[in-house]
């Protein structure tokens, strides 16, 4: 079986890294309970809003970013039974590819390089299961598509659904 | 039609930069014509092949690649008829994604990133056309495998072949 993986939102927490720069650079103290069904950019006021849309184009952003709960063991066991590939639509942000590719070899060894890509859109992907928070990938992907729970998509109702890499762990191993 | 084109020995010439650089750093005058059937790194003595084999490491190497006679012109007639995606196994060299990316926004600016795919293997990609020089990508393919002539390649006699992007132009436009 072969399995595609997202980044941001499924093994990265791309989400937390916006509220902690945020938090710290206009000394807010938002969470990420007070943000479900929304990006975190509409939670603050309009004239930061572009502030935090570019937090993704700075340097380190990507590189810094903490690891999702379980991701780690339960991604390790499935790759030994399924063919597991991290996708990532990437290409938006030039910067962010090189540290995408290094937090990979830090945080997830045992997917090697052959394994992983680097994309704009995940529409010509063909494969059995993709783990996605975004609904623009999961609605184009012609197999079986697993909405991870990320603050942004609570809301969402068109896909399955897992909360937690244990959820994951239920489903696939 | 969903068209996927590889870069390097297709639309950038990397086989020409491994000669050019060899011949200057060893004061050498092999040309490609020299190097038929034949890996460049295999063309020279066994005490530089090591050598030659590393290029693809150097920062630089990737960038600095001069764009294949032809691709520029009929990749923009092939993008405004068909769905083209630029897509390349990079992922075994991080310090290339950067270099690639901006190559791609240098000389192929009418392929939006969204259209982009660096990877590791080519075995998961799902789409009509697939244009490479590589027997291990073409292979795996599920639609049309053109192989696109490049000198390592030239023995090889499994794959509708294109020795020219006015061959490509003439199967595809």
């Amino acid at each position: 079986m072969i399995i595609f993986v997202d980044m941001d939102e499924v093994i990265a927490d791309a989400y937390q890294a916006h509220i902690d720069i945020y938090n710290q650079e206009f000394d807010a103290q938002f969470t990420a309970e007070e943000c479900m069904g929304r990006e975190f950019w509409q939670c603050v006021p309009q004239e930061h809003q572009q502030s935090v849309r570019d937090h993704t184009h700075r340097d380190g952003f990507f590189k810094n970013l903490k690891v999702i709960d379980g991701s780690q063991d339960v991604l390790e066991a499935l790759s030994k039974k399924h063919e597991v590939y991290i996708a990532s639509a990437a290409m938006e942000f030039p910067q962010s590819l090189r540290e995408k590719s290094d937090w990979l070899d830090q945080f997830f060894p045992f997917v090697p390089w052959q394994n992983r890509i680097l994309c704009g859109n995940k529409h010509v992907l063909k494969g059995d299961v993709l783990i996605d928070d975004r609904s623009k990938n999961l609605g184009f992907f012609d197999g079986r598509s697993i909405m991870f729970t990320s603050p942004h998509n609570t809301e969402v109702k068109t896909f399955e659904r897992a909360d937690t890499w244990r959820d994951i762990a239920d489903k696939l191993l």
